[in-house]
């Protein structure tokens, strides 16, 4: 192998572009290609910027050729070389009208190793293997885009919160365990012999005590952990955009991230986003579109049959409304030709797995006959009165189930989802974005049979709601909003209750006794009590964030080491055996069920 | 209390002095103290960028004199006022030239029990309440002072790397467990039953296998975690600045930081400081300062008197030379008067402390007169080369050690700097920044009877010693440096190894088996064996940066939530036992001594 010696690199693939050609540069990386061609040599060099290519030919130092002759893929080199005019042209990279010839060429290093796969875009790698040689999948352009994309929106983030007088401020990550909702990850204290740390699902408790602190407006981009188990776009171990702000009601922490989305849209896609965005509560987005995450890129709103349909001829209809549930439908506008039987009966099985029993259909065709579930138990009057408010004409399908409200509701908007899935009806390119405000403060919880706090217990409620908290929880809403993007909820928030009293009505109503709230929060309810500002936050998935923006469909594309399904990392070997010895020192055994 | 209404703060305290008299402005905050006195009452309001005086008066609405009369410390006010001339400046606060005259006063909210201490910076507190009310602890004006500097030392971190082309890149939190040099934090996996995560010591596998991947240059500011007894200056969290560059030798990383260094004191401290840095290699630290950490802001070097007191009349010198030993001094310039017997006698037993068995000590008055414990026993000419040698004059202390090479360098280094704290030779707000470079590659550990990495295992030896690695790994020096800041070591890193032979060879002159080695870091081994670019890297202690910025004497007046001497967090009362229930999913139980 060479060595660099006294050769650096002056230049980056992307930087050569704005170099006269003439000039000497100096570049650096793998390669990624090469094609001998006798007495002509044709390199691809790849850095982390982009592709180059360095040409060799007759007029090159016969040493220097003949170290060309064995580049293999992914040799690592350095080059010396004059920049000058490509013959044969590359429309599709930025770099595609130049060439390198190389005056110097330096093999720093190889693979003594066969890969185990091309590194391409354009070759699919099993998950497994490109899990494992994670390093090799990571250098690949796409792999490469989507890091420096993330470095990108994480400098974008920070400089933002800056400018708005945000002071990023680390809190700990060795906390104490206050389960409420997800599972914690736990660390056995050595020092402290049966006592353990948590690590944080959040830093809720801790960005709070800042405001109780003073510290006015606090950010921080930070590792949160929740052992649950996986979902497509969860991770055990998780990064948030945290905020905090004093002196701040909702319209002030909605004002001041509408400013950082318009920027970061701005900065890293060049979109021009416009704010104010649209607004909507909790109630209207579960009616308009049975979801508290709306997808407003395309139509298929939710319909409210059932003032239309008590007491028609037909009998589930009329007897769901009579019980008091609900009837609802959407107008799969258009798209009469395209949902025929056999989509339609997918569809149906689609909905079952949301509770759904069914799916009663009216499809009108281009040509004004239709066909139709339940129209022959109808009257003429009540076919038209439900065609008439579902605005129904020919091309589009009546879609409608019917059965418990919120079931109804949740399922329509699974199916709406499913169906601008299925027919494109979801334009690449296109971000909708959306406040959804005023949550429920409370939700039943069969399993636990007590009210749970539907965000945290710290949420505030609506002031028209403060009185209401322990004699009716189920008619408080709350202070909580979330930002919802292309149908994804890409962070969430909530003015925090500042009064000790009213914290002490919200844990009365939840169930706790005054004495396992003092042994979990027991020192947040102490900070209350020296008086806090009026404050409220909103926490943001980072990676759900970058994998919004750039389009994707895992957060795994968005994380250097992502964890997989079982919550280990395949290339390390993670979770693994540990000594004996540090166990004892721990103070802990194993405890396996021999099975 | 008050609802803010439509109320917003529209200036904080520092920004006010910018506004012209008679202008209106609205500030929030807290109230540090209120004099009434009668007719008047001037109230301190206290935000995160300073303190402001609200006037009250006989102009003053009665409504508003009213609440005015109810302020207390601590009390959360929001205060729309207009800006005027104060009749008497107070010259010690940036806004003592100007008051507000207050036309709408807000109580939102205020302590509703005794504070445990005054939120003073004059007031000492104890260690164990300022830990237990944290939360009030960080509302004192140096708290807050020393948390905003630490984000603006951040800020100008990441601004200054991301502008040398440096990607911040998150690498995982729960990894493999490698233990080489201290130990591991590690947690349980409920999905996979008896294996363990650890937490991360530092990034270092990840960060070069980035290098190897690509990413070319990587930045990180990251927690860390290192389950080790406390000390002074220790946390078991606490947060690094982790860096790695690729194509880089020692001097690419050595500048790289240097730029880095300057800014950081340019706009941090508003200093200029030179580059390049002073370099001594680690040989001539511990020769000249008796340290890898040389204090550079006052003298007293070392000198080695060996050949001088070879075979002189004092036997203490002569046997320890005779028998391999190092007779080495200081001279304490003009301390004669100061350096009294029994200053002399308290700089024995801290000696001692560093295993040196003694001072012997020449002590030269003002007036030619002096005092020796051994010149006595020594010829005249003796005695004189002695003198001459440490270039002692009328006025100056010669304190010499004898024994070990490296116990007497290593207790003259300490004693060196005792006396400079001592007797007042380090001058405040001066900065000496010293890289100390070519460190021993092994370090021999009498406990394990093997040779250990001095700094880690993937460390490159320089390239002169590249043959020596296994046949005589005792004089193979690295290419490693420590960035050094008034005596403490700030940062350091190394060249890697990107050749896997080498690498092999380094595991082998650790006496790792090759199992041990594969089990342990077998797919870093791996992932070499495809090709990594030149790379090395350093880490900053940023809590020990931002200390050493500020000139303060302990990390934890960086550090919003330290932990203390037990690991424990005294405000959340951390770590904490857990439910039985926690435990039986993580397939683990206790395993306390019945003592």
């Amino acid at each position: 192998m060479d060595k660099m010696g006294e050769l650096r690199r002056t230049h980056y693939a992307e930087d050569t572009v704005k170099v006269p050609f003439g000039e000497t540069v100096t570049v650096a990386g793998f390669v990624s290609r090469t094609r001998d061609l006798g007495n002509l040599i044709f390199t691809d060099l790849r850095d982390n910027t982009g592709v180059l290519q360095l040409a060799f030919d007759q007029d090159t130092d016969p040493e220097v050729f003949r170290k060309a002759e064995q580049l293999k893929s992914e040799t690592v080199i350095m080059a010396k070389s004059v920049l000058r005019d490509r013959s044969s042209k590359n429309k599709d990279i930025p770099t595609g009208d130049i060439e390198l010839f190389v005056t110097d060429l330096r093999i720093l290093n190889a693979p003594t190793e066969m890969l185990p796969f091309e590194i391409r875009d354009e070759v699919p790698v099993r998950d497994e293997l490109s899990l494992k040689y994670r390093y090799l999948e990571l250098r690949k352009p796409s792999m490469t885009r989507n890091l420096v994309m993330r470095h990108k929106i994480v400098k974008c983030t920070r400089d933002y919160f800056d400018s708005q007088h945000f002071l990023e401020i680390e809190t700990p990550m060795l906390i104490k365990s206050t389960p409420e909702g997800a599972r914690d990850y736990i660390v056995p204290s050595r020092v402290q012999p049966g006592h353990f740390y948590a690590l944080p699902q959040s830093p809720q408790i801790y960005k709070q005590i800042l405001m109780v602190a003073g510290y006015d407006r606090y950010m921080q981009i930070v590792r949160c952990f929740r052992d649950e188990d996986l979902r497509a776009d969860r991770q055990p171990e998780f990064t948030q955009i945290d905020l905090e702000m004093s002196f701040a009601d909702v319209d002030d922490v909605i004002a001041v991230n509408e400013g950082f989305l318009k920027k970061l849209f701005h900065d890293i896609l060049g979109k021009d986003i416009q704010t104010p965005f649209r607004r909507m509560t909790w109630n209207d987005a579960m009616a308009k579109y049975g979801s508290d995450k709306p997808d407003l890129r395309f139509g298929l709103e939710i319909t409210d049959l059932s003032e239309t349909v008590k007491g028609c001829g037909f009998g589930v209809f009329a007897s769901t409304v009579e019980n008091g549930g609900s009837v609802c439908a959407i107008n799969a506008e258009g798209l009469a030709e395209k949902l025929t039987r056999k989509e339609i009966d997918k569809l149906v099985e689609f909905v079952k797995t949301y509770k759904a029993k069914g799916i009663a259909f009216t499809r009108i065709n281009a040509d004004g006959t239709s066909s139709s579930s339940y129209e022959k138990f109808l009257s003429e009057d009540e076919a038209k009165a439900v065609r008439e408010k579902m605005e129904a004409e020919a091309g589009d399908v009546i879609l409608i189930i019917a059965g418990d409200r919120m079931e109804t509701l949740t399922a329509l908007g699974a199916l709406r989802c499913q169906i601008a899935r299925n027919f494109g009806l979801i334009e690449k390119g296109r971000f909708e974005l959306l406040w959804v405000t005023d949550f429920p403060l409370f939700e039943y919880s069969e399993e636990e049979d007590r009210w749970v706090a539907m965000h945290h217990p710290f949420t505030a409620p609506r002031d028209e709601d403060m009185d209401k908290i322990v004699s009716d929880p189920g008619s408080c809403y709350a202070k909580a909003y979330d930002i919802v993007i292309n149908g994804t909820e890409a962070g969430g928030g909530s003015i925090r209750i500042s009064n000790p009293n009213v914290q002490q009505q919200m844990f009365e109503a939840l169930g706790f006794t005054d004495e396992s709230a003092r042994s979990r929060f027991g020192f947040l309810m102490d900070a209350y009590k020296y008086g806090a500002p009026p404050h409220g936050g909103l926490a943001y998935g980072l990676d759900r964030l970058v994998m919004l923006l750039l389009e994707l469909d895992t957060i795994r594309d968005v994380i250097a080491f992502p964890k997989v399904q079982n919550a280990g990392e395949p290339m390390s070997g993670c979770p693994d055996f540990v000594d004996q010895k540090q166990l004892e020192e721990l103070h802990i055994k194993l405890d396996l069920d021999e099975e």
